[in-house]
């Protein structure tokens, strides 16, 4: 089943431009490891915030790719441009009224 | 610029799944008005709410299509199934790792 993972990361002091750069350098193992869509985006009105929207094959594929040797480098890398704020939530696909 | 439009909607006691019915139900009117992705989803975490994640060819478009008649009655019709909490957030959407 389609899992859905919606998250917003706080960027440090300064970092969003480079948070969201880091986020969307162009990544094959994504695609491999299950993930349909990873969109990555910013908001006027929360200026320190990055948001992101991730369609994955099933839950079970988006926790696997965290354990891939690529995605706990990205997360490492990450870390300096974070500011420990986090928001969002998960939920499993059921339908969409764009097709039957 | 592709606006990105995420949501929960609480559900009143016992409709959750008739609203999810609700909001899958198919509509051209969506594609036409310029709905790029409308994601669907429910999580045994919170019972009560339904998760919808938007993707849009832009937030003008967006909000336009909020005032079609489609629209207007499928608010009218699905205001019964909701409890009046919402929750979530909408954004700007500046890039993939999934695309150059």
């Amino acid at each position: 089943m389609t899992y859905a993972n919606v998250g917003t990361l706080g960027a440090a002091p300064g970092k969003r431009d480079e948070l969201v750069a880091h986020l969307t350098q162009r990544s094959m193992e994504l695609a491999d490891a299950g993930c349909l869509l990873y969109e990555v985006g910013v908001s006027d009105d929360r200026p320190d915030t990055v948001f992101v929207v991730e369609l994955w094959t099933s839950a079970e594929a988006h926790r696997a790719s965290l354990q891939l040797p690529a995605a706990q480098a990205s997360i490492a890398a990450a870390r300096p441009l974070l500011s420990g704020e986090f928001g969002g939530f998960d939920f499993s696909v059921v339908g969409s009224p764009l097709r039957d």
